[in-house]
């Protein structure tokens, strides 16, 4: 079957998700819910200072304490090689920086940073016990924000970090990670030749992947020295190749479990507490359970990127684009390492420009490592590109759908990496905007101003490897294991990707997750990509056990394995209606006969790059800046949906996290590092009352090259939404907000002129 | 690499048990240890009658009762249709007599057989709901022996049941479930011809397998209705197809995962607990535990059959068989269905000898539906035989080694079941004993008589199926999983297997059990196949993983995959020294190229028959008749000790209980079907201090056509004890006990000339 196929029977089924009674029952294992005999409760001392050395770390008095198991720091760690680095994704990350998150060595970095761990007989000696531990600190002072960190005395947070990118090497070392340019053209004409500009600066503030489930994991190690760790993780293989490098220990001692994950975002794919809880547990000789609080989340994982993001575009008067220049800035906290190429690519691809000049920058605060969050660095990239291609829009007297459709990139386009486009249907998604309801009806009046905001959106995603393998049973079911974490449906959709390939009924299939032991490597569940490769490899064992079958029956059969032909649960000689031999008697002798059973992989499958347009319709009050979305439609080509609903799902969910950071969702630092708005209660994400319905509107085309032709899906529709209201408020109060999340503070700030800390700076060449 | 390697690196090696530590540290989880969430603890209620029929099961009040969850009984499983069959092992099993055994239905053919179930809060509260539950019955007649049982006026177990075996069908039903008969030449021309004929009746109690871990396990119900079930079982598979058979649900809808075993010697194959957990789980919505006392194990488990035998054999004046004819009644407990001709074969394959009459017998009585235990019926008939022909030596005035030699089966004998054996090294061993100082040393003089004992032991043993996946870890390690549960070091033995395949070091594998759902099936972990079996499986694995890397590293080296040399962890184009990738490079690389990996599975692979002698030295007290063994030599052709000590471990338990059965094991039941020493004081295990320590010579002849040459080790040596022992007694005391076990009640009746049930008839045709 190849994604042409038209006669697909359970792809495409709107199947309820296997593990839904579970999920909604209570009864789904998460770490938190894991236990163990013997079992301690760990918890973690954290920094108090925002920048400082550590001169002393003590914990003999907690470990003099009744219940106490083990008291560890940094000491107890093993040195990390300078240079090493552990694969995440497709990309390499610095071990040592890994570790730090989990256990400062040295040096604080950020309030919150893990100084010092306890293990004891429960959560509140653990608690009590961390009291006990001495740490002696030389403070030092904390650079709380990109502007600072830049400055040329800013004190330094990594004393021998050159910035990466700039030729030649800096004379001196610096707070900026890295600088990254991606050029075409000459933008210094593009402006010129221009009949509009309109330039202005964005910022973003530092946002939580607000997964409900907090971070947690046991951790156990054996007599023999095998550690084995049940987690919430978006990546089991993941997780144990940071072990083996933050534990010193070969991944042949090391097993990863991973049980059910309340979200992740990207924000479960480095380790925060794994290592922690394994080397209390081998110190300990017991199991050990962590479970990070709210307030610990918020302070020490890894959040998105605060940003700071100038950007100047240039148009022609009949709508074309001349230049696009765009200065990033991306807040990577504590370590160097956040994207920068991939937000840039975010806001520019979709715009064909003969003139392109942008220029990335990573730099470091004294704030947690940042981490994945969905897109990372698209909302933020979207809200100020996304603006300025309005704003320019609005000053050619252009409806901004038009503009966009007159500037789309098409299949072939060059790309802001310079290779052209594949197989692309913005055009498509663009006609589909102009169509439907939520574009062509007239904006219903209301007690306050009203506006609508159009914003496109592009993320790469990515393919990477993943495996499974698949067994048939007695009775003729599959068994199905994949080495993906499932954070989106993974064994529903793959429930359904076997169930076709081997001509099975859904209730005939069970796909469980397996742990890092029981499957092949399988990268981590990010990128958009999970179903789509895991599909591939789950179609690969799928192939390979109908030609066993096939082999098996014609042994029977006595006709050649290339004869038979497999359907309706029965493989036929040579044609449907001539002797034939049942998939149930096959499965059956397969007990005497030796299991039927395949392994699957898929590898650099091609890119599904995802591409949707969003479309908000917001009212804002003036006098207290609140602003209601009223209604908002998302349109996205999926390729194919494998689960209806679960892609609606996917996107409805990515596109309200984009609507929370959007209006509400931001850290708030005060001077020294310490987060002010730790809590769900100043941290506000949006509920249920907050959010209309979000209308999703699927594109179906498939890609080719990729089984059933799936797309990505889950990362891009959380990169228009900060924009699209931002436009909507533009076309309601007549001005621009540039500061997000776009509070009342805000709003009431741009309303009166300004306040917002953005700069505005238009020209008018004309 | 094929058996006839002569440079193997890691198989034979004698590596330490790669779960010692876990094992001896009481970290190791056995059901009895595991937990979860909200368990609930299940208690079974057994009938007090040895034959009754229900008349009705109220479990009413006990549900009523507070931190009562679930009660259950008969009527709360679904019937099962007549006719219905399991696999297990390489036959077919009664459903309802599976089932039954859980929960009886109808009638209860035995005290302890399980009438109602409840879960509640705490064992103390489900033992004391037990006491609620109202169970009504119509008590019958019970039959408590063999004899008994097969009087034609005997109450009738089975009321439907016909002889099997019998042509034409009997007319009336009976009380004996088969009967089977194996015949060569003619038996009486064979006596006619004998110059010397002994003929003895030989009895042997019910014994049980006395493993150390009580049956127990945890199961849970999810709310989409997937089984778990964490058990001790010799065979996860064959487990969940008893599940799926007793609850009537799909192999899709459950799932075995096995813990740790603390032995099953054949005991733990059957399902005892789990259905009755499943459905207490079931009904409950909690997860629950059942732990079985030592009581319950020796109540209501399956033991192995009891037995009557009777013998006569034959010979030339020159130590030729001229005729061996037996007859061999077997005790199935409660339901048909117990083997008779691998003991048949057990006990005359090792002879040569042109004349063959064997009739066995498969009788139910009212006790505990027999199971298998280890080599099931072969002590029973050694015991029997080996003493006729030892005796039949002693009146030829030969060295009883001597007489085997002459009588010695060879390549190419016929069996019992007509086929000829396949290559065997009788011979072989019979010279290793006779050059032995365990033979050649004069037995020297003690306080009492002693004596010195010879006999040989054969075991078919099985092959059926088992699988494997192995994948290799970006570190180049390799994760192994097996389908077979390891009951006697499987995890260490493939550990070397797969070291040896790969070319890594052992500390380099990592070999873990699968659950139901992880791995392909494979069949139980008994007859003497495990190792043999899956080293073939991970070898075929091993194979595939091996040609992938050539692939690989072919398209970097430029080369045929043909071409490439696997030698010292690296691939070598065309030679060793030319060029070469590492496999660490190409392990490192499969993180972003796919994994390697692959199934293996092994499938009717050639039989590796196990042969046996063993040499006893005991001491008779003839004032107490204690028996004491001096000195225990076990000789075995293992074809290849993949690891030494197991395979020495494995000869030495099993010869230990052996010995056990063959001094102090049996039940005593009195006339009601109750069973009056169930504990382990009163059935008495033989202890370390018990035992001399046992000398184990390995014989390795390697199994043509097996990879690495592997044979059968663990059942065989378990066949000669009891006639070993008891032949030395003879020579010690010039009587024969033809009792077994062989107490001390029993020798001084021996003694005094009758009193252990033994009728004695020898001719002496001369």
């Amino acid at each position: 079957m190849d994604s042409a196929s038209p006669d697909l029977k359970v792809i495409g089924q709107r199947l309820a998700r296997v593990d839904a009674k579970e999920r909604v029952t209570g009864r789904a294992v998460y770490p938190a819910d894991f236990i163990l005999p013997r079992l301690a409760h760990g918890k973690i001392k954290r920094s108090p200072h925002a920048h400082a050395r550590i001169v002393r770390v003590g914990v003999g008095k907690a470990l003099a304490m009744k219940g106490v198991y083990a008291a560890i720091s940094a000491a107890d760690f093993p040195d990390i090689a300078d240079g090493t680095t552990v694969q995440i994704g497709e990309g390499f990350a610095d071990a040592a920086a890994l570790a730090a998150v989990c256990m400062a060595r040295g040096k604080v970095l950020w309030v919150g940073q893990p100084v010092a761990a306890v293990a004891a007989s429960d959560p509140h000696v653990a608690a009590a016990a961390l009291d006990l531990i001495e740490v002696e600190y030389e403070v030092l002072q904390p650079v709380m924000t990109i502007a600072e960190a830049m400055r040329p005395d800013a004190p330094l947070l990594h004393p021998d970090w050159y910035t990466k990118g700039v030729e030649p090497k800096p004379a001196r070392p610096s707070n900026v990670g890295s600088r990254t340019v991606h050029a075409r053209g000459d933008v210094t004409r593009g402006f010129a030749e221009a009949d509009r500009v309109v330039e202005r600066r964005y910022t973003v503030d530092t946002a939580h992947q607000g997964y409900i489930e907090p971070v947690a994991a046991v951790a156990d190690v054996s007599p023999s020295g095998m550690t084995t760790v049940w987690a919430s993780t978006q990546g089991s293989f993941m997780l144990e190749l940071q072990l083996a490098a933050i534990l010193g220990k070969p991944q042949s001692q090391l097993k990863v479990v991973p049980l059910e994950i309340g979200g992740g975002f990207g924000g479960k794919i480095n380790a925060h507490v794994e290592p922690v809880a394994a080397k209390l547990a081998e110190k300990s000789g017991r199991p050990v359970k962590i479970v990070l609080s709210r307030a610990e989340l918020m302070v020490a994982t890894g959040p998105a990127s605060s940003a700071e993001i100038e950007v100047k575009v240039g148009a022609k008067r009949d709508g074309r684009l001349t230049a696009i220049q765009a200065r990033y800035l991306f807040d990577a906290g504590g370590f160097p390492g956040t994207p920068t190429t991939l937000p840039m690519q975010a806001s520019a691809n979709l715009y064909q420009c003969p003139n392109l000049l942008l220029e990335g920058f990573d730099v470091v605060t004294s704030k947690p490592k940042t981490e994945a969050y969905r897109a990372p660095g698209g909302p933020q990239a979207a809200y100020a590109v996304e603006q300025a291609m309005d704003e320019l829009a609005g000053r050619l007297a252009l409806d901004p759908l038009d503009f966009r459709r007159r500037n789309a990139s098409t299949t072939g386009s060059p790309m802001v990496v310079g290779t052209p486009f594949p197989s692309i249907g913005l055009t498509t998604i663009l006609e589909r905007v102009a169509q439907h309801p939520c574009w062509t009806d007239k904006l219903p009046p209301g007690r306050h101003p009203r506006g609508r905001g159009l914003a496109i959106g592009y993320w790469r995603g990515t393919s990477m490897t993943s495996a499974c393998h698949i067994s048939l049973t007695g009775d003729a079911r599959a068994n199905v294991t994949v080495g993906a974490v499932d954070v989106a449906g993974t064994r529903t959709s793959m429930t359904q990707v076997a169930a076709e390939a081997l001509g099975l009924d859904p209730a005939e299939v069970h796909v469980q997750t397996g742990d890092t032991k029981s499957v092949g490597f399988t990268n981590i569940s990010a990128g958009s990509r999970v179903t789509r490769t895991m599909a591939a490899a789950v179609y690969d064992a799928c192939g390979k056990i109908v030609d066993e079958l096939k082999r098996r029956a014609a042994e029977q059969l006595q006709c050649a394995a290339a004869d038979v032909i497999y359907a309706g649960k029965a493989l036929h000689a040579g044609k449907i209606g001539g002797p034939s031999i049942t998939l149930a008697a096959l499965a059956r002798a397969s007990m005497l006969d030796g299991v039927i059973a395949a392994h699957g992989i898929s590898t650099r499958l091609p890119l599904g790059v995802e591409i949707g347009a969003q479309v908000a319709d917001v009212e804002v009050d003036p006098a207290t800046g609140q602003v209601t979305i009223l209604r908002y439609t998302a349109f996205q080509d999926v390729g194919r949906a494998v689960n209806p609903p679960s892609v609606e799902g996917q996107i409805q969910g990515s596109a309200a996290q984009g609507l929370g950071w959007a209006l509400t969702e931001g850290f708030d630092y005060d001077r020294e590092g310490r987060l002010r708005n730790a809590n769900l209660l100043d941290y506000r994400l949006p509920t249920a009352l907050d959010l209309p319905p979000i209308e999703v509107v699927l594109i179906e085309t498939p890609v080719p090259g990729v089984p059933y032709g799936l797309r990505g899906v889950g990362e891009v529709p959380i990169v228009p939404p900060a924009a699209a209201v931002a436009n909507a408020i533009a076309r309601a109060i007549g001005r621009r907000v540039t500061a997000m999340p776009m509070t009342p503070e805000r709003v009431v700030a741009a309303l009166k002129g300004g306040g917002d800390g953005a700069r505005r700076v238009t020209h008018d060449a004309s």
